[in-house]
């Protein structure tokens, strides 16, 4: 640990405020965030500090120049009182390799790490118990440098954040699949978790729920003919037995929670296939009832389950079955998350 | 007019503080800004206020996913004190062009446009007179709405901020036509003044600047055979005597200054060709001589000679011509900008 992580405490606490049976995902935030910056190239020691606006010139080049990455990871807390975390070195190496592709300078695992863990301790009281519920945590890395030059900033602010929260999304979703607009280019940013990939979905996503869904399934950008993420999620899909998923490239997010399912599935003996999946073999296998499952699948929502999909003006939907690998597989991760399962892949991580 | 822009003058000026002899760009700011936000589905009516730091939630969504558009425009003032502006309505329909891609509600143009003529007469003092010299001007939006949801915001910020600037690059620059990495994808937000699409270009092109080159030339994302941008400005390509640039396209800007290049050079029987460019067309030209010219256009440098480029390991240089297009078209625009010359074209605009 580093022994020299400063605590700002706030003066007054906003827990009495918050109802912990009744969370929403991401609009309640915690008494702390941790907090360093950037200059004269170098990362500052992080410190906790009140959870606090930030001041900021208006030529800062994040209201510019888009520079900014994230990361999303849940702390749990089990009936023991101890606190979990989901492989948060996978988010930490994450973030760095975002960062790098985005010219953001990368950070040192202990200020990650042991910040993180200090601003756990801190905010303890904020990481909920209840089942279904986590802190949600918001590590993030923008400039905050100043000059109108398009070009790198000379300054940058680390902060994570936090926020107890319920589940993120509620029942099954209908998507649409994409056949004009694009998340991502081959040598683009695709891969990386960085802002700018994010506001370029959200009109294309507001099009698909003005027609009746609730997401989007984004293609490739040349041919519109590959299936590559659901939303801001990774897809998976059944067919007959098997779960289908797409390679991670430069266009494709490397998911934790897509990894983990990967791992998951094959050790219970589900056949999975990494491989290009395209638009047509999903028509095909909805149309000749081998299509048995599609979900998304991310830190947030863990799996979020799809009911159906529109292409080309037609609507296919999922069968609605008893025994879901979704439901299943969900509940084998949370139960690793949470500490009510064994964990023979070493991904729980717990805070001391 | 809006008669009812609130003026809130600055206490102090910092214009005494300022060398309007040795600008550099973008470093300097004026002492007031232009500001109003989108609130509760409406934008309220813009205000001058002192130029200031912006106070943010950490949860604000300009930081997380990357909801900002921006213009780039100038104002240059004549010997007789006469204030003018350069197509700027133009730069107010791209910037609706772009929020629209972003998911960002549309600005009324009197808000744009009186809001920018207000701001202008209080800051008259900081627009520069010299030769060169011009008030660059910023106008941008960007989400500064709260949450973690990676959805739209339900609150932005329009601000326009101004620095008395100097010209934005000196000297020709070498270039390296990109192979791997790509600024936009089919479908994508290319065709937008939006953040996200500056950060993707910073490490690429700090590759390309370790390698000796001052620039990089984005090609396709598909192929990398066509030639789209340079840098983050256009590009235009002499063969011959015959000038081309690429079409606009879903990837590729609608540059104001490229299509004032393409109407003023056609007005003075330049031949003009806006077709695809493929870098083998230009590395075959390189070769038999018949390359003449390469040069990006933009608001900042407006015209950008490059003296030679890098492409598969190669360096090919560009003649040292005498008359260039880039020098006189250059000229011919700074001199409509600055009403040194008549403006048959009607683009000159008198703030007034």
């Amino acid at each position: 640990m580093i022994n020299n992580i400063e605590i700002i405490k706030a003066k007054t606490t906003k827990i009495n405020d918050v109802d912990f049976d009744n969370l929403k995902f991401g609009h309640v935030f915690s008494d702390h965030m941790l907090e360093c910056k950037f200059k004269d190239g170098k990362w500052e020691t992080p410190k906790v500090v009140p959870y606090q606006a930030l001041s900021l010139d208006p030529s800062a080049k994040i209201f510019h120049y888009g520079q900014s990455v994230f990361e999303g990871m849940k702390a749990y807390k089990d009936e023991n009182e101890n606190v979990w975390l989901f492989r948060p070195l996978d988010n930490f190496k994450r973030l760095n390799i975002s960062s790098k592709r985005l010219a953001i300078p990368e950070l040192p695992e202990n200020y990650f790490m042991d910040g993180l863990k200090t601003l756990l301790q801190v905010d303890n009281e904020w990481i909920p118990q209840k089942g279904g519920s986590s802190l949600y945590i918001r590590p993030f890395v923008f400039a905050s440098g100043n000059g109108f030059h398009a070009s790198p900033a000379d300054e940058y602010t680390f902060i994570i954040a936090t926020a107890p929260s319920g589940a993120y999304f509620s029942g099954k979703v209908k998507v649409l699949i994409e056949e004009k607009y694009s998340r991502s280019a081959n040598g683009g940013v695709g891969y990386a978790k960085a802002g700018g990939n994010y506001a370029g979905q959200f009109y294309p996503t507001q099009l698909a729920i003005d027609k009746g869904y609730q997401q989007v399934i984004w293609t490739d950008d040349n041919t519109h003919e590959y299936i590559e993420e659901a939303g801001a999620m990774n897809i998976f899909v059944r067919i007959n037995d098997t779960l289908v998923t797409g390679p991670t490239s430069d266009r494709i997010l490397d998911g934790i929670t897509r990894k983990s399912i990967i791992e998951l599935a094959e050790a219970e003996g589900i056949p999975v296939e990494v491989r290009k999946l395209t638009v047509h073999e999903v028509v095909s296998a909805a149309k000749d009832g081998s299509l048995k499952e599609m979900f998304g699948a991310g830190t947030a929502a863990v799996i979020s389950p799809i009911a159906g999909f529109g292409y080309k003006g037609t609507d296919y939907d999922l069968p609605e079955l008893e025994n879901t690998y979704a439901s299943s597989l969900k509940k084998r991760i949370t139960d690793i998350q949470t500490n009510k399962a064994e964990d023979p892949f070493g991904w729980r991580y717990k805070v001391e």
